[in-house]
């Protein structure tokens, strides 16, 4: 997306995703609550997990594969944890939901463990680890993947995600620190990206079935993504399948449905969201000074030969927060082009 | 290590270090837990990690770095969480009393998180990580490195270590999954080794400060260990530090004191360890089977061409633990000699 394409207000696109969806039948309070995030997911830079992945939620809601009308369940509870059945509902609204029961359970225990199963797709995992922020918690999120990309370590059958985590950290005069990452090298989006582009990949982000280099994106469908760290990455995917997915009784490995090709069939996905209140272990307001301090700590560290500059986890994220708050949100042409058709398909006014 | 190295019974070694422990003013009870600890590293195959640091810890005891005699103190707790204080203490003995203690409170609530602040190095992450399974329970453990190696992503000031992170699962009739990696490509151990065999490191390990491939390890002073997946690993490095050390008050960053390079002063080494009772989810039985199953299913992915097997993230450790059981632990000639020393010093038996 260049910096050209023409920018939309975050009211202007909120207010088009939640028509977007109560044209579907989704109650108005849940349609607000999932077009604030989806914005806040394109406000914060995060242009594959945010209004991008509209027309495909729709697509999802109409063939079935996603109920607007979900009955949350808590399977189970304990003093610090729950199993939130979300009755195939968007992703987004299992995990506000999941999140706020985090942080009431937090607050009274120093930590929770909320897991969820029968989600879908939420969005950038950040939103997630963000949201305890505002209570003085560390957040932690961590979800399995809408669609399997890599085989385990030595294998050629995709059986693993790209299953991201999640980590924000408050700071006191600093922004937050927020860890976003899958535990591959490259996210897939990263991949269809550079296809659109035409342009190639680096060596190290894909292999093919000799497990020889792949460089051409548009053959991404010809090998696999590389795991960071080779075994470590493929240890960390494995792990956090298991702890979002299969703990929660929630779909993993061979079991998950690949979003992209299948709308029709629920996809079972499994997510996991941790609140730790910072007041269990120290003064929030010595720790978030703290914070500060590491931030100017690792700031100040002397710089490689061409480095102009050291970044924090984040940064960039409150740095495109900032300016698309006061530019507007770019939307590409052909991404302008679909939502057009999403709105006349659907009855609505054009954004 | 090499196979021909004479091998000692894991029951004689464990009484050697117990005793050197004991000699150096350490309580009997606790200098047993220690040696048990100590023991099961070597077992496992973490040979950097077992009797290979207790000629380090005598000499920091004996500098005064080390209180063998420590009274662990709750400085902060709720229900689920505690902070508790290790008084200096052997990081073993610390870690130790925190994991039951998150054992105990997870029993009731579902998830218990505990931090340590003033601790010292605990040896391998697994340990701590697998000691909630005979309960059912899925462990977490997390700690600051005892010596900073890397810079953040871009620098040269070496603010950042190697901080691991283990994370153990149980399996019904397979062995537990069991993760256990540092945030680098490489341990810093792995580099030591191949400096006393007198091997080159492959490209990715270390760069220098010019930011080129350091492949000489007799050089690693003038370089810096590489993250997995680049600006990826950095932020896990940065996260896990502040929890496993800024949250619990413990050193992080310029505060990291390098217990290689200084004996006497105390470290305040921080670690957490989080034990998730697999009950608050699901049936534990029934959880246990399906790691069966994703073993299986991770081992039977088809391969690569030259790759002979896919293995589980801790199938190594298992092995070698079946193997040392049975045949003992091996011990270079030098470690051997050190120990020998050791004992001299101590008054005590040869090994």
């Amino acid at each position: 997306m260049t910096q050209s394409a023409p920018a939309i207000s975050s009211a202007a696109l909120q207010t088009f995703i939640a028509q977007c969806f109560v044209a579907t039948g989704m109650p108005k309070t849940d349609a607000d609550i999932a077009a604030s995030l989806m914005t806040q997911a394109d406000l914060m830079g995060q242009d594959g997990h945010g209004v991008f992945r509209l027309p495909m939620y729709i697509r999802r809601i109409r063939a079935g594969g996603l109920n607007v009308t979900p009955r949350f369940k808590r399977l189970q509870e304990r003093t610090a944890t729950a199993l939130v059945d979300g009755d195939d509902g968007l992703g987004h609204l299992v995990m506000h939901h999941a999140t706020q029961l985090a942080m009431e359970k937090a607050e009274k225990t120093g930590i929770a463990w909320v897991g969820a199963r029968h989600s879908n797709h939420a969005g950038p995992a950040s939103l997630y680890a963000m949201m305890p922020l505002k209570k003085n918690m560390i957040g932690l999120y961590i979800a399995v993947g809408s669609a399997n990309h890599l085989p385990p370590w030595g294998g050629t059958e995709m059986l693993l995600s790209t299953n991201p985590i999640a980590v924000a950290v408050p700071a006191k005069n600093r922004p937050p620190i927020v860890l976003d990452m899958a535990t591959t090298v490259a996210a897939y989006g990263k991949v269809k990206t550079a296809a659109q582009k035409g342009e190639t990949m680096p060596e190290g982000w894909m292999i093919d079935r000799n497990g020889a280099p792949l460089t051409n994106p548009t053959r991404a469908a010809e090998g696999f993504l590389l795991p960071i760290g080779g075994p470590k990455g493929y240890g960390l995917s494995l792990i956090f399948g298991i702890l979002a997915g299969t703990l929660n009784g929630a779909a993993f490995g061979r079991d998950v449905v690949d979003f992209n090709a299948d709308s029709k069939s629920v996809t079972n996905t499994g997510h996991l969201i941790l609140a730790l209140d910072i007041a269990a272990f120290a003064d929030p307001d010595v720790f978030r000074a703290e914070i500060d301090a590491i931030w100017d700590e690792m700031k100040s560290s002397p710089r490689l030969p061409g480095v102009d500059e050291i970044r924090l986890p984040g940064e960039r994220l409150h740095r495109v927060t900032a300016q698309r708050k006061a530019d507007g949100i770019p939307l590409s042409a052909p991404l302008r082009a679909q939502l057009g058709d999403l709105a006349g398909e659907l009855g609505i006014d054009q954004l």
